[in-house]
């Protein structure tokens, strides 16, 4: 029972966007899928819901192909970017027609939403401004009846209150009915307390994958007088740093040396998300613009 | 020696979009001008700019009108989500227009940018990712050679390592040249540690205006058992609650009691900015999905 994805590379025009990923979403769990403009997330979001063909490998439900198949796709849902729908409609219609396309849809719990919201179920699709459009998609995204929900930018255009809402709203509804999130955002740090486990997608690869009290647990921040931090550092695997001041910060991912003493001018803190994120991401440009 | 927003009304089609705004943009200080989608952030940074007139009030620069007066004008740079530039243009192109209409542009500073950025300066401006639509304006609004800059959705589309080197050249640029930005964004607590002063915008009303420690100082959240939440903070201003397994909390902006003994089962934290923010411009409907 899980979706899986087995050695997916992803070819436009002879340029690589995904290199031969491998990665597990189990039920009931939610993830993040997190990556730089560009890194290739949306396309690997489509690839999954089937939008459009792997160069190379396979994606499978409970172990059957994706790929044109409806009962597997049925139990799938993309919210993206690009708006599927007729501009003409009416919200309440476009729920209607997302009812007869499923089977199913939560219409009380989407009526409860528009409310919460202030999304106008009267209006025609075409008349919302971009905040309300991602409003009106979530919507249809936390109601739809699947085992599997992936959130492309789910809080692009959002203001801050109706970000709060949203993250509220996911709690609460996969408490009442578990399933599965995936949520791609450059919000990171918003979604960290949400998500049980992290996918890191960079240059084409997925470079970590792991829970995330686990993937906290070895990231670190360890700050002081330079010389004082670069002698306990050494060695390490140092993915970034900042000067302020007098002070050095150098970041790590992976053990400490517990054979080292922590000298007494040095502090060592645990990173959180975003920062981790930042770090294990940036350009030589980006890493040398904190330097300088 | 600074902007001033004097009885600034604006009514479009008879809607009151802004009502009676008094506020101070002083020389040299970083702002925060928060609001909600809608709360008519935009439309007073186009008066302030004179893109569009007041329907009733004043902005003075130095006690003399902005109003088509370009010497004052020649002191302000609005950075916008509206893209005034010729498609066809190349980067590097704009650049040099923005010089000539300025008298002066920082042109080291602007390549030394767009080479950290990873911004392809012989790009044409059509060919941009909204990102890098972003990136581009953020970087004439660091280079441009005014007294005050105004930014309007200053991180739109950006990664989380994008907007981290934006805020860190903020900080570089306005320690070696002070002047006054204004910083109009959704995503407040990345904000809250550049801004010396925030503007709140809401219902028309600037409903906060204050140095940010002093802001953060009276803002409380006061959690435990509902029935000792709710004792310790009857009469208080509550501008918001949550509610999460047996806990209550209520967010209070304003003096406490001091003669009031906190009850050992209450917590009293402060507020983030952020959740200030929200809590003190949720709509009722939001304000009570945080109660079920």
């Amino acid at each position: 029972m899980s979706i899986q994805v087995q050695g997916v590379d992803q070819v436009f025009h002879g340029q690589t966007v995904l290199d031969n990923l491998n990665l597990t979403f189990e039920p009931n769990k939610i993830y993040g899928l997190l990556g730089r403009n560009g890194a290739g997330k949306s396309t690997l979001l489509n690839i999954i819901s089937n939008r459009i063909p792997a160069t190379h490998g396979t994606v499978t439900l409970d172990g059957e192909t994706v790929r044109d198949n409806d009962a597997a796709l049925g139990k799938i849902y993309l919210m993206s970017e690009v708006n599927l729908y007729p501009e003409r409609a009416r919200i309440k219609q476009l729920f209607k027609t997302t009812q007869l396309f499923y089977g199913d849809f939560d219409t009380t719990y989407a009526t409860k939403l528009a409310q919460a919201f202030g999304l106008d179920v009267n209006a025609r699709f075409s008349k919302l401004s971009t905040g309300y459009r991602t409003i009106f998609k979530l919507i249809v995204a936390l109601c739809v009846p699947v085992d599997y929900v992936f959130l492309d930018e789910p809080v692009l255009g959002l203001d801050a209150n109706h970000r709060e809402l949203f993250y509220q709203e996911l709690i609460e509804t996969y408490s009442n009915n578990p399933r599965t999130f995936v949520i791609s955002t450059h919000l990171i740090e918003e979604i960290a307390n949400l998500i049980e486990h992290v996918f890191v997608l960079d240059d084409h690869h997925i470079v970590v994958n792991g829970e995330v009290p686990d993937i906290l647990a070895k990231s670190y921040a360890i700050s002081g007088p330079q010389t004082d931090v670069e002698t306990y550092t050494s060695g390490l695997n140092i993915i970034g740093q900042d000067h302020l001041g007098g002070i050095t910060a150098h970041y790590v991912y992976g053990p400490l040396d517990d054979n080292r003493p922590i000298p007494d001018t040095v502090k060592v803190e645990h990173l959180d998300l975003q920062k981790l994120f930042v770090s294990l991401t940036n350009t030589k440009e980006e890493a040398a613009a904190h330097v300088n």
